[in-house]
């Protein structure tokens, strides 16, 4: 730790914290308005809270059996990093952490939003956006404040010279192992959520709107609090777990790319891995000026808000571009403008994505309308319009992240082609500076559910339609900056990815240095001792090429992985909203008072019905992501686990942007002729919109946004069974 | 030619055209029947062969455009095979020919079928049959011929040493040139075939059935010549293409790699190209005993004449093992029992996929079956699960391949990793396996559009509802079969690929040879003679490693094209049959007689909007096909190439299988509910699954088979663009 630069690291995470509780008091002295309005409030954060036990209940078994499972192999059979099952659980528990606290933030918010909504719609967006703000604080907070104080135990504890180059390579590559129980949370908090989220939503209006003919979030429907409870624990809960994943992921990736790739060069090995921490400790410390930012006066109008909003993410992202050049020049890194080039082709590449996303979904541009202009012709044809548009949206993001990748890779290896490791860094260095503001792009994603939710309480409590109109103000606002955000979470999700697998082999090095697989030695003649060993001598020795059928046969599967893992959690939903519909139906046969308005239903089964229900569903998917790695691992070796990983990313990312976007256009092009376009509402063209939307709705909120979770997940455990893969291998 | 063996090739082609005249010569002398059903069977033919020459027009222009290119790289600057603009227009002119036979062949069949259903299923059944089979003897005959014929031409017209090595591969890579316009020509008859057949299906439903509530093949419905016509642009003319390509690339591919893998076994290199020949030489032969096979008694049942045809298909199958084991024996090549594992790998192979295909989208299993109880509550609901069911589908193909794959690869190469250009021989020679009883599986599936359009003329010509349902009998038997004969196409389509990718390196060796790239030499040290230049060292000199960024990053382009290509002709099918749609309405509008039945519509307006739309709308997707490669390889290079190769190929077979199940179930889901169950006809859930076949239309026939295309074309431009690729690298 000698790099002082460093210390800015835990420094930022404090004052992340301090101020993200510094914002969730400040929210609690707002006024909750009505007794109806509280109770309602109450009821959503009981279901909430309830999921979340449940969730919690769940994770402890799975946890400990599989910390279990990694003891036995750290201290049991020896194949295992010794420090896994300790970071595994603190990773799981401080995602955990920082979602509870992001809920529990955002249901107390919701309903004195719509307190503040009854004045003004300055005051809601004040109380909702740093409501927000304190669930992307804290998991910056709390991720950062983890990797750095890991970081120093695992140097504290390792043996070894620190002065050799191996050193910071082990230490690096322990705390890595962090990124396991992180994963494995964001798993259950994504996936799960996602389930959650779309079958309480499907099942609500299923029966409530389509066949009882009451609106959406009318209190008589006994499905209407978990649909309010949906919003959280996917929008806040699940997303808020997936970027804590992805951060964290992003900087244990580039520090661990950062020991290899100066390894020969013990004075700079420290400051590379200290870089990624220094540029999101700043980015941190811009994203709290941000907030502070985003004011409007009273009584202000919609575009000015959205100004405002805009004004405080741009401004944080303009002067991280200024500031990490500062840093990464004070600290005084090889390479600077290569290193400071790669910060910013990821942020550029994250802007980028946000815009192509706001693009393809946006009522405001041609593909949704084209969707809106082809339900004029009935349902198949605007399911069809809308595949064409959702796997046309993939282009441009894809086209980002490739050139994002590149441009990442040349800068930082200087365009010298013998510095892979060099430039391998640079894209997971890329991979960070596209989350450095998190702490803000977060806050802009999570006070959307609340807005939400305030726009479901002003209904359910019966406030008048000038309240209703203001939160819906904001929800559509929020929109807007989610678009952004969802493209920030894909496109952060593959970057990492990339960066992830580009760590394995470091990974892989330290197994073969520790079994004493000293030497490589092959048809080509050459033998290096491990510890030199350069990438391609990797490669070289794994037959990690194309055209090697092990890796080839990988890709397929790591293809198919992706569309399985979709198709079942497509039908998970599909499953889960079928049980919701059931016990609504129930309750309005058994219980005639309900639809009356005489007699409350019964929430609690509902929000108990989804929150089993996704845990039930969850399962296989996420046995089938985690299984695979080690399966391929034991099958076909390091070669076919790079393969499946590659394979999974790729046809991964593409899938998830089609589905996400898709589902998207099809919401939009709803809104847009509810807007009054092709017939407004009611119409045939409203009809058939209105099943695009239905359709869409597991695409976006769940299988979508769950593809995320998968790539980096496969990664992360091909990591942590570097050991196993290396000890069994079967062909 | 100096293996006797070798000859059985061009002897089993003329055997093959003979048996394919004698049958189209057996079918003219049938009866036509009345006068109407001949002036009907006469209207298809016309729009048949008008579509033709709009096609044959357009791909006049287009391949002397490209052969102008080919010749001007070859003689101008030097960077081409110089035989290519030959052998391209041959590829190209052969394929259209054996496509144009075809549709002769189906459209005069179709009306004696009716004729003969008339009195009988089995007359009818034989005369459709036998008429199908005429695509598949063709196919193979010309294909089969063709490589013989070119494989002689070239070898004499090379200079070298015949006892050496090199000789032999230079050879054959010159022959693989000959893909490149059976390719092209692939594209033109799928591509564009699959957008007329369902722009003129969608809009002849749309307008005829929903909004002038007439039966399907009305003769008052302007579109039913077209419709019809459809079925045999897409199924007769696509399919045949489609698998002609397939066909000739597995060969050509097994030859190059054979050559390659006993370059330094000169005695044995004949032996490893003469035996894909041979095998496929066999293949006819069986194929036409197994049509012999294929007849029945006088007044058979729809079971038994199912046990006929698959008494024809699994005869035919089962002599193959025993044949080519006889074969390979004779011919003495080395290994002989692990070349013909690799060829019982690949036919398992495609019969599972066959099988799973089957499993996934026939009404008698699961899958299918959940479809059509979704239907009960709504469109949304049967897309979500056909989407599902679609996702999970691919499942068991994947692994087939892998599996299959992985077989070959291991038992061509005699277990010996060192081996692996023989065992990429393996690759190859599944794929050759797969495909070597082609001509009667390619019957099996052209027979269906001729019962199909059978149909079509006895409702139109007015005949009873008996000969309806007879021909309606033999269409569901053709679903039959078509279902396996899907699972070879896609199957084949990707054996094929990954035969042509791992054939590219061969071509990247003459083309280094070529240019005088005599040595290889990099960081590892080494430095050999690109004449003895393994794969591994290609590889490594080339790092055609999954951590070179070149190659994850055009691992990404290859997911992203396959998207692409399917998102656009996706949308192409939804433009061509809008125009459609507003042609029929005003031939409505402005002819009443029409649908009082005075008046004759204008069929043939329709099919030139058919014709027309489908060739301007594969214009873009096939672009980017073409471009793709080209544009990746100057970009990134040999190893770019590769990685958008196997991306495209990982992603475009996995996203084929999707797109032909969730289609193929959903059409199957609707007729199981027609079929009177989940309320029948009419029903609520009828309305939903009709829905659900529409949007499966596009996904079957037009987007999941044109990948097929997709990944084996990129494949065969980025061989013959290999010369370009090795001198103009920018990156």
């Amino acid at each position: 730790m000698n790099e002082p630069v460093f210390w800015l690291a835990p420094l930022a995470s404090i004052f992340a914290l301090y101020f993200a509780w510094r914002f969730f008091r400040e929210m609690r002295t707002q006024d909750e308005g009505t007794e109806t309005m509280r109770e309602i409030g109450a009821h959503v954060r009981k279901g909430a809270m309830a999921y979340l036990r449940q969730q919690y209940k769940i994770m402890l078994v799975v946890f400990a059996l599989v910390a279990g499972l990694f003891s036995y192999l750290a201290y049991g059979l020896g194949v295992q990093n010794p420090w896994l099952p300790v970071t595994f659980i603190f990773g799981g528990f401080f995602s955990a952490l920082a979602g509870y606290f992001g809920m529990q933030t955002a249901t107390l918010a919701s309903t004195r939003t719509t307190a503040a909504a009854r004045t003004s719609l300055a005051g809601a967006l004040n109380v909702a956006f740093r409501s927000g703000a304190v669930m992307g604080l804290v998991v910056v907070g709390l991720g950062l404040g983890n990797l750095a104080f890991w970081f120093v135990l695992v140097d504290l504890f390792t043996a070894g010279d620190p002065g050799d180059g191996a050193y910071l390579v082990l230490v690096t590559t322990t705390v890595l192992t962090f990124g396991m129980g992180a994963s494995m949370q964001a798993l259950f908090a994504r996936v799960g959520g996602g389930i959650y989220t779309k079958a309480a939503d499907v099942g609500a209006d299923l029966v409530g709107k389509v066949e009882a003919g009451i609106p959406e979030d009318d209190p008589r429907n006994p499905a209407v609090i978990a649909d309010n409870v949906g919003d959280n624990v996917g929008d806040v809960a699940g997303m808020g777990a997936d970027l804590f994943e992805s951060y964290c992921g992003s900087i244990l990736a580039a520090s661990a790319l950062g020991a290899a790739a100066f390894a020969a060069e013990p004075a700079m090995q420290m400051k590379a891995i200290a870089a990624p921490m220094a540029i999101a400790g700043l980015g941190i410390l811009l994203s709290v000026l941000g907030v502070f930012l985003v004011k409007t006066r009273e009584g202000a109008g919609q575009k000015e808000l959205l100004g405002a909003l805009s004004k405080g993410i741009n401004t944080s992202a303009a002067l991280i571009v200024v500031a990490s050049a500062a840093v990464l020049w004070l600290l005084g890194i090889e390479n600077v403008w290569g290193v400071w080039g790669a910060v910013v082709s990821g942020l550029v590449t994250g802007l980028v994505i946000g815009r192509s996303t706001e693009y393809s979904t946006s009522p405001s541009f041609k593909p949704t309308r084209s969707i809106a202009a082809a339900a004029e012709s009935g349902a198949a044809t605007t399911i069809i319009a809308g595949i064409g548009v959702g796997m046309l949206s993939t282009v441009i993001p894809v086209l980002a992240v490739a050139t994002g990748t590149t441009l990442a890779y040349l800068f930082a290896s200087g365009f010298d082609p013998t510095q892979m490791t060099q430039g391998l860094y640079g894209i997971a260095i890329a991979a960070v500076g596209m989350l450095s503001t998190l702490g803000i792009t977060l806050a802009s994603d999570a006070y959307g559910p609340i807005a939400d939710n305030a726009g479901g309480n002003a209904e359910m409590s019966g406030l008048g339609p000038e309240v209703r109109e203001r939160t819906d103000a904001l929800d559509s606002l929020g929109n807007t900056t989610a678009a952004t955000g969802k493209g920030f979470a894909i496109g952060s999700a593959a970057l990492t990815a990339l960066a992830l697998i580009a760590s394995y082999i470091e990974v892989i090095r330290i197994e073969m240095i520790k079994a004493g697989t000293t030497m490589l030695d092959l048809g080509h003649g050459f033998s290096v001792a491990t510890a030199d060993a350069s990438l391609l001598d990797f490669m070289a020795y794994y037959e990690v090429t194309l055209l090697n059928p092990a890796v080839l046969v990988a890709l397929f599967l790591g293809a198919m992985v992706a569309f399985t893992f979709s198709g079942l959690t497509v039908q998970a939903v599909g499953r889960a909203a079928q049980l919701m519909v059931e016990e609504v139906r129930r309750q309005f046969r058994e219980n005639p008072g309900i639809l009356k308005g005489t007699s409350e239903p019964d929430y609690e089964r509902c929000v108990a019905i989804s929150t089993v229900g996704a845990q039930r569903e969850m399962a296989i998917p996420s046995l089938i992501a985690i299984a695979a790695p080690i399966v391929v691992g034991l099958l076909f070796g390091v070669a076919g686990v790079i393969g499946l990983l590659a394979g999974g990313l790729a046809t991964g990312f593409v899938l998830a942007v089609f589905l996400s976007n898709a589902g998207g256009a099809w919401d939009n092009a709803k809104k847009h002729i509810e807007a009054g376009n092709h017939g407004g509402k009611g119409s045939p063209a409203h009809r058939a919109s209105v099943i695009g939307d239905t359709i869409g709705d597991p695409f976006k909120d769940t299988s979508g946004p769950s593809l995320n979770i998968l790539i980096k997940l496969m990664s992360i455990v091909a990591i942590v069974m570097a050991g196993v893969t290396l000890s069994y291998t079967l062909i």
